[in-house]
């Protein structure tokens, strides 16, 4: 339960965002997993390919469909992915004659990657958001003290006078560029998987591009040919991640090193010390080059995994499993942490003549 | 409350471990830094820094305490670490003459590196089990098989025929050399870390060095000169880790290919698949690839958190906690799939001569 | 001369590619720092900011000027750039009266952040390129064997027959997204770089952006405010080149295991053993394996650098100089690999009926 | 010959050691490898497995042996490794009767890894060295400015008054710790490799252990059983590396933030900048948070690298070679630039009172 302290009881008051325990709840990728069920059900009725009244029957199973979570979690162990059982507790609950039209041409790397997309789609959103929020927050401060002097410093040391508005630049400039790249992503992300038992939904034989498309729009993804073997698409949205904390991360070192030189930066609340009161600690500037320096080395784990064998590798899979998420997080909280930083500061630069070395 | 497979739902029946879910529960955590608190007090008396009387209320204080999650959530937030407001918590249900005398001499990094330490011995004795096991395992398959023939393979080619032995020599010998370097880790690890606000311990003075070893032995720690902004001792368990996980990545990778290979192994069991029910994945064996290399990326976080600036660094400090915790957890686990999968190994290798290329 | 295998003597046959050695030799590296300052004199001639007789003599020496190497590298020790002694030696060929518009407004980041992307020029074109002969060999597998059968695998097992056609759709596919996300990056990038001391042109006044604006067109590059603490693009960049070596990867595990099985691919050629020669190694496909792994890892090196503080951090800016020529290499290397194995191979699949588990 | 700035014509002032680019030669290399072919012809000899005119000759032709640059260059490419074509050289020197006594039951790993093993041994040795010199520049601070008071920092944040001996023994602590890890690895490291083609020996049927013992000796290398495909020492080896790397960029990083605030440090010297004649930019100190985050991004490749599939993984192995030789160097050219950054230092503190915040 604190394993990671994204969302740990206390620590996740620092490093976590509600929004993502929200995000990657297990019932909420339950959820998803059977609005996929129900959406292939729905998809391939319409395509003649099951009868109406199954996919009625399949909806409805879904709908109070309660799992039998001890049993997901054994079933987890032995088969690496918790879809057979799961299909297994939703069939026991639909009558016999339409039970197998349930995941009827489809399997697990179809349920557990669409059902990553379909998570990732409030992800992005508020992605955006917080990149908006952020670049607000830097307008905001630029409007307040962009014409201040600031010492501008160069391989640590003092070097020429800026302004309060070049810094702010710097900072502002990568996450315009973010969210271009944002757009660019999204242009065939979050995706469908749809691939059936090796990729080539065999099943399903000339619907198959239909029922694919049917299903694509009903889930609101991207319609594309299966991908389960070609992890680019999530690799790149991990570049992306650590792109945004990083660039965040650079704002947090340089408000750590203006509250350190004292003079030049204002800051509303900083955090106390158990042994010394009178600190005002730039916790949340540091912990931005932390979550930085964590996307960063998750990145790696991320492309490592892009070396995914054959119709579908096990283990690079699940490496993305045990990182995707946690990057997810880590930049969701460093968008809300940089924020509540920029709100806080009350002070920037100095008015008058000369910043400080 | 998912967002690391490590301990989710469902997840974590694949990859998790209950101990480590121990390990790290905010339980466990708490009760470790209320054992430092307590242990603190009851040295410090012993050296005249604080009335015994306060000692005793302290540690009745320690053995009661309610913590207020909500707010620990909210502090932690605010100060970067917990203790400042466990601390307040903890001093507002001691009379009023003897609140000082908690935490006297302290400070957080000393509470929460000491936790993490006092949670890191149980670590230390189920790998020390867990490798055991494993050594144990692959022994019981040498008594079982080490005669028949293999094919050793190099470059992903037939090469020449060597015996179960051979192989499982180089999956053994790793292992044994882990043992050792747990052995000599263990020389000053865990240590008990106490320094006081910037690591000199300035508030106990003449004392301080007899307070730190009473402190150290009552907490079953190495008793070592404050270490905080030395990472190193960390890391190199970080190190270690990543090389048990690697040597089992490589038994894990190696039984994968046998199995696909298909006539040289048998398995009892392997996991099922939600489209293919005549197949029998070799789930745990890819489960060690992925850890392997799970943790091969966090190490480099880890090793990151070296370059800790000053006497505390907030940022590498916290980089450590978001890191260290599932490495540990992925080791637990990887030591228990392994131990789990070689006892699922019905055969190896070919009695009747060569083996198959 | 021989610490990376990538200009080593006899490794640079197979790890090294000699357009990759003409990229990143010293010399060529020296000569677009030259283009840069006789560039820029040119641009503040015409701006009237230096004579044009300065920006002819600044020419003149510049196409004239033989380095001290020796001088060079004791100045790079004692700076940490090289561009300080470079300009004073370059500055005592040039008659005195001109000397001091040499280098006029410019700082040691705008001659070697640009001279970066002057030489990363063709670099681009050279992936570009890559890809798309990648493709092509891709192609053309397709059109010779893509009906025939394959047998798909899915955690390592054997799943159900697939078509040739279907396995290479899976590996071209992410080649064809990366040729999309090269023309995207290529939008504000390879770009100019040039701010002065603190990126501020402060030297130029209010000629600085028309300067800047010549500059970037004779040097054909993207004129873009200077960016020199926002690294951004060209950690997108390299993920961009970690994200091509790893679909690379994937396409050579893959073909390793192809040929472990055996019976699935024919290969023209392949590396021989000195103690074995009747095997035939797959030595180029494990390079594609080796070579996205390496990108992989350093992938995060470059992210890291991202925390780049204040207006120049020479700790963040060295450690991309460590990084990114090997991921540029690494990257031509793949790709030049990827299409000499892929003409190598002279069967794939089965033409009769199903493939081989 | 540039792509390395470790062994780029300028950039290695700044970031090469001379003795790196001696052990990483190929020159080096070669003399290595025919050392060991040799070694190995007088260790065979000696066990009758060979004549003595056989190893006689072959010490003959590995003396004035003359070796085929491009050939090698070309085999590489071809056989992923040069050991074959470096082999057939050889024996082209040699009488027709004795060629077949050269690499007698050895393979292109045992030729690659002892090799690799001879030259590090002048590695351990500098490393060992190079621990102590900056060892006594510390202990030579701490004498001369011991006693100073430096104000010491938590959270980028003044705390409270610290000497600067309290810094120094941070500083040294972790390097002593250093010391003693590097005795411990050198019990069975630097070790033979020698195995023959699958890890058995197989040629030299009883004769394999003695032939091993007296090659063993001959070379000076620990005498262990072939260990070709387990990389945990190796890997262990580069995480040795990178924690010395990494506390000595902690050293760095506080040299170079005690640089920015200015009045606690005196260095004698520091890099000049090509816009602001007036900078002393502390170049060395920010060099080594580089070469420790480096080497912390090149860590992860080298566990990666332990996931060795088989009896012999060209992919995994081909990794090391691209990492371990920069590691090394990384290392070494960190160990010396710390050694001359601290002779550099001619103040350190404040002996008047508290230090500055």
């Amino acid at each position: 339960m604190s394993i990671s302290p994204f969302d740990h009881p206390f620590l996740s008051g620092l490093l976590g965002t509600q929004a993502a325990t929200d995000w990657f709840s297990a019932s909420v990728e339950i959820a998803a997993m059977l609005d996929f069920e129900a959406a292939l059900a729905q998809a391939a009725a319409e395509e003649g390919v099951i009868s109406s009244e199954a996919a009625g029957a399949i909806a409805l199973a879904c709908q109070s469909f309660e799992p039998d979570m001890a049993a997901l979690e054994a079933a987890s162990a032995r088969d690496g992915v918790v879809v057979p059982e799961l299909v297994r507790q939703l069939r026991a609950t639909i009558a016999g004659e339409y039970r197998n039209a349930l995941h009827f041409g489809a399997t697990s790397q179809d349920v557990i990657d669409s059902s990553l997309m379909i998570r990732l789609k409030p992800v992005v959103a508020y992605l955006r958001n917080g990149l908006g929020d952020v670049i607000a927050g830097l307008d905001h401060l630029g409007t307040a003290f962009g014409p201040n002097n600031l010492m501008g410093h160069t391989r640590m040391q003092a070097a020429i006078p800026i302004t309060v508005r070049d810094r702010i630049d710097a900072w502002r400039a990568p996450l315009l560029r973010d969210t271009l790249r944002l757009a660019f992503l999204m242009q065939s992300f979050p995706a469908l998987q749809f691939g059936g038992a090796a990729g080539t939904l065999e099943k399903l034989g000339p619907k198959a591009g239909a029922v694919r498309r049917r299903l694509a729009i009903a889930l609101d993804l991207h319609d594309e040919p299966q991908w389960h073997s070609q992890r680019d698409r999530i690799a790149d949205f991990a570049s992306f991640l650590s792109l945004v904390t990083g660039s965040l991360g650079k704002i947090g070192q340089d408000i750590a090193l203006l509250a350190q030189s004292g003079d030049e930066i204002s800051l509303s609340r900083g955090g106390g010390s158990s042994a010394m009161p009178h600190k005002q600690n730039p916790v949340q500037a540091e912990l931005l080059v932390t979550l930085g320096r964590y996307n960063a080395t998750q990145l790696s784990g991320m492309h490592q995994a892009l070396v995914h064998e054959q119709e579908r590798s096990g283990s690079a899979w699940t490496l993305e499993w045990l990182i995707l998420p946690s990057m997810v997080t880590a930049t969701a909280t460093s968008l809300r942490t940089t924020t509540g930083l920029l709100a806080s500061i009350t002070g920037l630069g100095n008015a008058n003549g000369a910043g400080k070395s």
